[in-house]
């Protein structure tokens, strides 16, 4: 007799297969291949699939779209509580979207170098933000302005400030 | 008489003050002390503000909102030809969009460190992402997974992709 599965790894590769058939159906519709799922208490809260081209939106990638909609569906802008199942390895532009949504874990299943192969270069973009801001390709520069920070002195002085 | 001024350096100094206005108007509005503008061809075509309390959208950073803004002016998912301007320097998710939207340029006011005094720790997840998964604060998992990688041959072998 074989052992006993554990079944929450069988959960979470359920929840894994559900992003992958995701981003299959969404490549099928036109888009980008991936897809992601927000999970709470079991439950499926929010799904997410590229739609970069299809809405002209470079921000729209599977865990972006798939944030906003957890957010909507549960009114707030923090995620905790909550897992987040990617079919592929989130590039810098979601992992950044996960740090400040706070879900409590982050499971995904082709890694950057999967992506990569496929074309999909997020390590380049992993790369460059390693480097120092005058050394990357992206023409990307600091710039000394009077007046520059005057806006943290007036969220400071806000007392209705909703912190973040 | 003084010597005149470098006109390039006056327009870029200009855009950064109109993100800082930004910036300082959306906390009188109940929002983060961020701004951001996207220029092309010397005009403004879109502005974003922080929105992510305000909306309850994590995402809804300034620089989101501008190139999501730009994008739906130009009605296209990439920024080639424009300059963004940034009160602050931009997190990890907005260099991410950056790069996915491939504007020109990237100007920037306050820096992460005068962000991180202001209480806002972008740095935290520069530091994150320069970590394996596995090392990281945010518990990530890559699981392995049968299947994974199918929406990847499902979209190579799709004639009618959009590359993006």
């Amino acid at each position: 007799m074989p052992p006993p599965s554990d079944p929450s790894k069988d959960t979470t590769r359920a929840f894994l297969e559900q992003a992958i058939r995701l981003a299959v159906d969404n490549v099928a519709a036109g888009g980008g291949p991936f897809g992601a799922i927000v999970v709470r208490r079991g439950e499926v809260i929010a799904r997410g699939a590229n739609r970069v081209t299809a809405e002209a939106d470079p921000t729209a990638h599977a865990e972006v779209v798939a944030i906003r909609e957890a957010c909507r569906v549960l009114g707030t802008f923090q995620l905790d509580g909550c897992d987040v199942y990617s079919s592929a390895e989130p590039c810098p532009m979601c992992m950044g979207a996960l740090y400040w949504a706070r879900p409590d874990r982050v499971f995904f299943a082709s890694d950057r170098a999967a992506a990569a192969a496929a074309g999909f270069d997020d390590r380049f973009i992993y790369d460059e933000l390693a480097r120092t801001v005058d050394a990357r390709d992206l023409d990307t520069r600091h710039v000394e302005v009077e007046g520059a920070g005057r806006e943290f002195d007036a969220w400071a002085s806000n007392p209705d400030r909703t912190e973040y």
